[in-house]
């Protein structure tokens, strides 16, 4: 076995887009590991080309399938394309569950698609850092298009899909009064609404309902002149998906058109500087601050202090210590 | 109209169990304003006397009409039992979805149950903060049993179901592959396994299936020798609840006699301080940084610097700061 290849390294490779480099740099992101940072720093300055695009909805509203289609039309059209399918996968477990990437399995072949599955491998806010990374990389790598799948609630997952140019929120028939009361929590993020299973015969019926959830909503109309469409597909038919596909470019030229491109391009960068942020802050408390966190976690349990007194004090002796 | 009581007047009633009082707090631990923190400390030094379980799973599961057949149960053996909902509803809508609310109406009538619906508030990562405080105003104010309830995606409520004693992870039947997916991810955490909506004749499957997954996963059995259960219920015929509410209680006791209690009691003080740590800095950078992070966004725009790099100088001048 040879010696792995250190991240800095690699960078070259991942620009000139080779597989097997963007895919070593995704897992050396995911890692999270004090060594990608100077890489990852690297690709960040090569970014900007892509247009990314987030695809969110609850589970069971058949994300995944539509990513396929998606996928497969973008190259009939001659485009390539990356996708991060972010898995809600516990912290525990380590590891992607496989069905998505399963159901995607006819498009591994083409070398014009690259997918990755990623979990969360335990790290506490790891994932939507290391999700970003990977859409940074695949867009250096020179994807036209990179699509981020995630499921769409918990705030992370919020937080991610809000880090893209264009947003997709998919809903689907037939998933119950729990789900429609998440999918009203991001129906206000979407810039596409889609709704999946059209080809079920009560899809009418979710799409009217949706109409009517945005006609209350009074959002269907956005800032910068974007009419937010709706949009019924079906990932058995492929009904729709050329409608969809049109609907996605034509966001991308409202967004430039209007200069809301910038806005949002400023307000993705700011999100991943407090999420860097906080991730920093996560992992020096973990290495350097063991004893104090033990000794104010006594104090917590014995009454002697609250949360959030400890961890005033944990942050005052942040401060007082020499930077490292 | 009279003036709002400062949150810190309310304490003495909160701990007599006065239900406005208990209302209007978790109000201000919601609100995360400054002034209801050290009312929140006072609270803080008054709880751990309740049971407080975690309930999470998919959404469409049925949690909701289990945490309501639960309550009655607990009510029927003269425990009174506080319930806080987390809703996964959007940073943006600021409300709660009244859903929920509306199937627990029956049990609004009774003085031994008190329920209350959380939505995020637009406050990045305040779900958890506000539901932890929410559950500390419970225990404090008597109950005896404090019911948190979450769907089980998300890295904030992963947290929060953990900040527990007891975690109820329910399945159902008729969910599609995308939740058993999902579910994959928490079945680790679950001390309780419960199967719902067993009424229905596909149940069996889903119990089979369950028992299969827990095989592989070589967990059933915790290292302070509890044999994790389970449970098929049915919230529409109350099938399974006695035995449910017997395993909860069951647990306690293993917790207790094992000495494992003490470990989670350390567990749960540990995370709330991390928690409060990163929110307090979120807070401060929100209110006190805004020129470096409106600087360093530009920076990071035009290329010269990376999210990592940027986030670094962040920390850098907070810690360089004269302390508030």
């Amino acid at each position: 076995m040879g010696r792995a290849v250190p991240p800095l390294a690699l960078v070259q490779q991942v620009l000139e887009g080779r597989l097997t480099a963007v895919a070593r740099m995704i897992t050396h992101a995911e890692s999270g590991e004090e060594a990608c940072h100077e890489a990852l720093a690297e690709i960040y300055r090569h970014t900007g080309k892509a247009h990314v695009v987030g695809i969110t909805g609850v589970p069971g509203s058949g994300k995944s399938a539509l990513v396929t289609r998606l996928c497969k039309a973008l190259r009939a059209g001659g485009r390539s394309v990356g996708v991060i399918a972010v898995d809600p996968s516990s912290p525990f477990s380590g590891g992607s569950i496989l069905g998505d990437r399963i159901r995607m399995n006819e498009l591994v072949t083409d070398p014009g698609v690259f997918i990755r599955s990623m979990a969360t491998r335990g790290a506490l806010g790891g994932l939507a850092r290391a999700s970003l990374s990977g859409v940074d990389i695949l867009d250096a790598a020179g994807y036209d298009v990179v699509l981020i799948e995630t499921v769409g609630v918990g705030q992370d997952e919020i937080d991610v899909v809000q880090a893209v140019h264009t947003t997709l929120v998919v809903s689907a028939p037939g998933l119950g009064d729990d789900i429609q009361a998440i999918k009203a929590g991001v129906l206000e993020i979407a810039d596409i609404h889609v709704v999946g299973k059209c080809d079920r015969s009560d899809a009418h019926r979710t799409v009217t309902d949706l109409k009517n959830m945005l006609a209350m909503g009074h959002r269907n109309s956005q800032g910068y002149g974007w009419q937010v469409p709706l949009i019924p597909t079906s990932s058995v038919s492929g009904e729709g998906i050329p409608e969809l596909l049109t609907a996605i470019d034509g966001h991308l030229e409202a967004l430039t058109s209007s200069g809301e491109l910038e806005q949002r391009r400023r307000r993705i960068a700011q999100t991943r500087l407090l999420k860097s942020a906080e991730n920093i802050l996560r992992d020096q408390f973990q290495r350097h601050h063991d004893r104090q966190i033990s000794e104010l976690t006594d104090r917590m349990m014995s009454g002697r202090t609250h949360p959030h007194a400890a961890a005033q004090t944990l942050l005052n002796q942040f401060r007082s210590e020499r930077k490292p």
